[in-house]
């Protein structure tokens, strides 16, 4: 392998199969709106095939095929996909009504899974190893007819090449010569390593069929396996979006591309598409409703995440003494933490950031005090910058007082309803309100909130509490909520930590809160969030009224 | 590379930097105490090296040294390691009090950092490329002689080498004449792909030093790479457990030693050793505070969870068809998950590993639709074994009623204390009551619980209730609570779920609650704990008294 890469090979198939076998992940369940949501934003980073799914088998995504071909999405870059089986032991793939399913999908590609592995023909399949080959040449050439591109995907060919290198090959030679445009290689169990991946790849590209590679991360490598296979000749790589899948998952495929793209110096995606990578991944994310990982690489939150102090410090001189690359090329941020292992130059940075002067070197330090005892306490203002801001200023004593909180009060109740079961399940009859007594532009009430739950009576009262004085507060809205247990294990007298999003239509806005209890880390988040807001909003100065505000 | 790897060289090293590297990570902040407990978990695991921290440099980190050299983690298998710098530019390293700092540190071994890119000399270090090896030279010589083991660090490495070989290659060569025992080439920013790592210490490792390899995961390739300069030579790896570290981590450490020891056939840890990974792991995560990674590879959660109807149907005939290793070697399960994706044959197993016969189709598929109907709705039963029996107990209609609810109520109050700013801190007054009204073994109360929250508040109104009709509750505690909102992004109208892990101090479950806020998911979640723990107290049997209980 040089450390020149070969130039890229004409017609590069990048290939998501996030709606397929990404779909089989733990905790991760798409509904029809949500594929159809997912597939424009793959096409919308510019893979060059989406895996939809498989029609016949899975009712839902019968249905996802139908509204694709109704246009539902309509496709600028990518292809579609349809998933399925070689034909059934003994039937004849025209006859078989799953093969059917693949062409009714309308999809101009189908994708099917075939054995590959001798041992998986005879105990899984339980039929001869000829039939096997047969149902294969018999399903390809059968779709072909009927006007599809095939692609085949040989399940456990790694596993299989080792207990049968001929045969593995016997299945690779089947598949191209009834017309399979690429025969994909899968190490399905996930079991490899890269070198034995180029090894078999590079002594089956041998046999003349162009080849792709489908991997898992069972070992750590799955994107080296990808990018050793590629090494080796393949011409095809298959993985999804944050490297959903089964187990470990599948080979993460921004990763994949990013370094063939800016490693290999490759263009695999239409101009411009990697730079909006961490966009649609976390788009995508937003979707399947799995919490990306921060750690990710290129798209994660933290992965050009500074806190070292040293780093800061040596990236204050030089953005690419500390980055491999410019975050900027796949859309994601430099950003610069703000935690108790940052130093002054953080802190400043971040200060500066904010609009805020903090070249003053005992300013700096006592702020970086102040941070630093914070976060012991269990604030974190990595991603809460409405709360830093709200710091900053309040040791600056740069925070008007906009309004005054004397106290607050919560009741909710809950009784029995709907099934009755033993043990007194409680149905959905709950009901909270809550009170607060506090004071705005001299003006001090004491009103009623109510809501579903305490978070949202508590945001009901303070928005109800506020109205009259800042009218601006109708428009903000609480748009994300998080609670974290911290010290998990201690069960219920943990300190909980809460995040709250929010917006005025305009701009969103983090705030965090932390108490002994969901409640009271909750108030905090939110009347930071209020406070930040009232701050920001351009109709509001508190300034004119100071002198009337009732101190408490 | 060939295929069968070369024997496993005499004396490998396994490093392990959890604790100094890894504690650079968003989101990670450890105390001394954290830090003790981890390094005796490392070392059950039985890792060749720790590195500790960074002495002199964080007053964290010489207390932590300290509290070692005075036997507060007595080593079976592991060696200490202090971290540090070379020594200041013009200073000479006996007069240096941060090298001092790594001697005092009484640590055995001592690594150090030493710049290794001419680049990171000139502009970071502001020195010149002579005085840098000086640095070098000096510190290991003097560190060397004061009694320490040293190992080298070359930061930036393989960026070094490629602007320029030569320095790099001097700076390895300066390290070991000095006495450095191994020289660790770092891909410090993490831009390396596996075959340049090779060839690169391919190349290095003419020079006649051993060396070690220390991978970031910012391509995804990190376990690679660490495999890849073992490959080339390389007899020192370096990680830390579950990928902590800056931006996207540092290698995995037990990614790495798992397939140098399943793949390679190396044995790397003691005997017995990596059958406890999966069970360290997690330990080191809970005291890290940092969730770990359901899909790490080897020891996640669902790494080896099979999903998908068709897996399981194969794994019923021969668990290896659908795994690359024996779970059980890295001391993880085969967990079939139940969920809305899996079939007959996940049910039926899993019924069966709670000891229920659910062979009956219908009765099967009844079960299967009950359990996609509670997913639906936001329920999640592969982390929640109890619930699941719960939930099969009902549908069978084998659950004994315990108690019945007739209501509950809670009333929380909080009002401004201590710091008073603008806005209305709330203080740490907050207070919450709880009463409950209930009926178990014919006895009709209504009782109150207090609590510094609502769930824990709710815990002990649950707990005093039924205290008189069932002593055994007494010893029900609660060791975990996690919340979870669902549908992010719809503020605080999202809906709520919630795990509680229980012990009763001889065995540990989770139940699962679901509701529109966060503490009617916790009553959910905590009645079904109480249930599964009288379910199988021995000492409960409700069945005496069933003529007695007030139905609702």
């Amino acid at each position: 392998m040089a450390a020149q890469p070969r130039p890229v090979p004409a017609d590069f198939h990048v290939f998501d199969t996030t709606l397929r076998d990404g779909s089989q992940q733990e905790g991760l369940s798409l509904s029809v709106a949500d594929k159809l949501a997912i597939t424009a934003l793959l096409d919308e980073l510019g893979v060059g095939f989406i895996e939809g799914g498989w029609p016949g088998a899975n009712p839902g995504d019968t249905a996802y095929f139908a509204a694709m071909a109704d246009g539902a999405v309509r496709l600028e870059n990518s292809q579609l996909v349809s998933f399925g089986f070689t034909r059934r032991v003994g039937m004849r793939a025209a006859d078989d009504p799953l093969t059917a399913a693949l062409r009714d999908s309308r999809a101009p590609v189908a994708c099917i899974v075939a054995k590959s592995h001798d041992r998986h023909v005879e105990q899984a399949l339980r039929t001869t190893l000829d039939e096997n080959l047969a149902m294969i040449a018999d399903t390809v050439s059968h779709l072909r007819a009927e006007g599809q591109r095939v692609f085949v995907d040989c399940e456990h060919f790694f596993d299989g090449y080792r207990e049968n290198r001929a045969y593995a090959h016997e299945v690779v030679r089947t598949a191209a010569e009834a017309g399979a445009e690429v025969v994909v290689l899968c190490d399905t169990n996930g079991g490899m390593l890269p070198p034995w991946v180029g090894e078999i790849v590079a002594d089956t590209a041998g046999l003349g069929a162009r080849l792709g590679i489908h991997a898992h991360n069972d070992t750590g490598c799955a994107v080296a396996n990808t990018l050793a296979a590629v090494d080796a000749g393949a011409s095809h790589v298959q993985g999804t979006v944050n490297g959903y899948g089964e187990r470990t998952g599948n080979a993460e495929l921004i990763s994949v591309v990013a370094n063939l793209e800016l490693k290999y110096g490759w263009p695999l995606l239409p101009p411009g598409s990697l730079r909006e990578a961490s966009r649609l991944a976390h788009a995508i994310a937003e979707v399947t409703n799995v919490p990306p990982s921060a750690r990710q690489p290129y798209v994660g939150m933290s992965s050009f995440a500074h806190k070292a102090g040293l780093h800061a410090s040596a990236i204050k001189v030089d953005p690419n003494l500390y980055q491999h690359i410019d975050p900027a090329v796949v859309g994601n941020d430099m950003r610069m933490l703000v935690s108790d292992m940052a130093g002054r130059a953080n802190i400043q940075m971040k200060g500066s950031e904010l609009g805020f002067d903090l070249s003053d070197r005992d300013l700096a330090a006592r702020i970086t005090d102040r941070v630093k005892e914070r976060e012991a306490d269990g604030y974190t203002y990595e991603a809460a910058d409405a709360s830093f801001e709200l710091l900053l200023r309040r040791e600056l004593d740069q925070l008007p007082e906009f309004f005054a909180v004397h106290s607050w009060r919560m009741y909710t109740q809950g009784h029995p309803g709907g099934e009755g079961f033993p043990g007194g399940r409680v149905g959905d009859d709950s009901d909270t309100e809550c009170t607060v007594k506090l004071t705005a532009r001299g003006v001090t009430q004491r009103v009623v909130g109510e809501g579903n739950g305490p978070v949202n009576a508590l945001d009901q009262a303070l928005q109800n509490a506020l109205l009259t004085a800042y009218p601006v507060v109708a428009e903000f809205g609480l748009t994300d909520y998080r609670v974290r247990i911290l010290d998990q294990g201690h069960g219920t007298d943990a300190t909980v930590r809460v995040l709250i999003q929010t917006t005025d239509g305009r701009r969103l806005w983090t705030t965090v809160g932390v108490g002994q209890n969901v409640i009271e880390a909750s108030w905090e988040a939110l009347s930071d969030a209020y406070l930040y807001g009232l701050l920001h909003a351009e109709a509001v100065d508190p300034a004119e009224d100071l002198g009337r505000l009732e101190r408490v």
